[in-house]
């Protein structure tokens, strides 16, 4: 097995801001980060496959191929939007990181065998800035 | 003459809009910047200052002191704020990483002096992602 | 499972150096990193944990709050100090990375319960330069 | 358990190229990697070894040493080379970045204990790009 | 005047080679620079275009109509090639940074008025690795 | 005129202290910056050198000759050391960032034509952290 990875990035605005409390609850717990208008980050969003590599190309998946699944699949949803208004996927949802990472995967685990006869999505790492950042390995696996 | 730099950041949500224009114009001219909902970034603002070093301490100016003037004068006016809505300087202004870079110099360059016996304010530059960037060296200035 | 991270930084002194070797034994296996006058890094600390998201906030834990904790925990006792002279936890220890971060390890893992419901401390990482690095996951665990 | 790494880098030309492949069908898996008068790249290596702190040092590994090692068995076998043409190891293999890091465990992981009384190598995590990388736990583990 | 930058990346083969001298001079001079076989890079390039922001958009230049420029005038005749034999503008030139920046240059100055009413280009930086880069401002000026 | 630049590090101890005032004079101007057990930093070195290409080489400067240069000169003087007591030509001055690429420009600038027919030294750039950082360009020149 070898782990391949794609890094990739897009830029969005949310904010995080849970409807059933009220907007002082959401301040308290939130802080700036609940601010009503919104404020934005340029994400970077490692994808990594696992696999093994296919003799006839060295390759687990190719880089190309899959770089062409995350844009159409995840980035054009998600690149100069807004998290909490314009995302499908992410309605009714708290736009945190954590929460988008997970999102993300659900989107592309089931997407990777259509570009590649050896490699199962292994990971997704999202950097919300340089110091803040999240990944996960899917329901069942752990690192 | 010493060159003295302090990088910060701050995360903001703008969008790019003429309000002189329709709403297919904008659309035209910026693209998915233009996306009414927003977009955001994780901005990165290099101030430069420019002088002598004080004999006394070796500094052209204490770098702890220009950080602190910089949160509280620009920092906290744009961070986890939309640069269109919330920000009292870029009121009526187009949102663009120029017009916001020369908003920032018009603040801090009358202010340098009350932390700096021997520098003056030289350039800010102004990261909206690692890839688009901009610098500004004052009106009468270049570098 | 989800991994959540946050990088802070502090700036210190140290040398390698064995107190029960002579200065020639320290100079032969520690070379230039035993100069009796200390030298230097920029440290980056990435604290990593893991837990489930809190449906109310979607978060495994508050990163604001993360990085308070670090800075009264670790941060304060570390940024601007000497690692032999003025640390009380490094104290008669090696103030090597690796024994650095394993004494970080042993000061977070039991506070992370008081800021995060759902998460325990699973990685601490420690970068001495970006070359050279170390990441520990505890005595129970592997990655 | 702790986990050193050291990171070095190399810069060589490579082209990805199946010789049992005609031309035509080499450029259409591989596309402009496919450029038969070739490409090239700055690559980073991270090798980790993994094992307890010498008491006497607290090191897993002298990083040193573990640099010398790495750029005796490998950087200077790669560097300002061309991996199908100059490289012994890569003779009559893809030179895809999966297989050029499955080929530097295979150097790299016997000769570990020669510098390390506790540590083993963990893993080879090689970046093409900041974007491309990928990262080998050898044949019998996962990370 | 604002000064406006655009960061692209390509991968290329190259190497340096005079041939009005002999193999062994080449290698003298050129060190390992010199090998017959090539060796490569991720180059990062920035284009930095000068002038007023045009009032209507806030902008010097639209720096998606400048990334789409220097793709079509640059990147897509050095991505994936040989800097020796496969670019025409670099045809009996020392493929040296120096040269390469200057040529792109001069390819990019005539044609900024394409995509910009206020900017010229000011400068061309290269960087061969992030260790080595170059900086151009063109015959008559200086920075 | 085509100004090439090289990158070095190194790391080093040091502490802000003037010994013409009392211990409490120095810990009000300078913070923990004058600790008594010393702090120190990863310094990020950026030499750039300002001439034309030599037509047999592509070169301004050899880079290879640059960094032997400077590792010669700079860096084997400053790395793994404390800047305020193990440094020659710091003794007596104070140990800021600004004090240092002066003094580093002192010793370059004279030693450039040595490896150089056609550049001269152009300017010092010296990280301190990655967020604190000078540029010195000489006594007669601005950038």
């Amino acid at each position: 097995m070898i782990y391949v990875s794609r890094k990739e990035h897009f830029n969005a605005a949310h904010k995080l801001y849970n409807p059933q409390w009220s907007k002082e609850k959401n301040v308290e717990v939130f802080g700036p980060c609940a601010n009503e208008n919104w404020h934005g980050h340029n994400f970077e969003l490692i994808t990594t496959v696992a696999g093994m590599p296919d003799p006839d190309t060295g390759f687990v998946v190719d880089l190309k191929k899959l770089s062409i699944l995350i844009r159409a699949e995840v980035i054009d949803k998600l690149d100069h939007k807004n998290l909490n208004l314009d995302v499908d996927f992410m309605k009714d949802k708290m736009a945190s990181t954590e929460i988008l990472a997970i999102e993300i995967w659900k989107i592309l685990e089931p997407k990777i065998s259509r570009i590649s006869k050896f490699g199962k999505l292994y990971s997704i790492k999202l950097y919300e800035t340089p110091r803040n950042f999240v990944e996960y390995f899917g329901e069942a696996s752990n690192p």
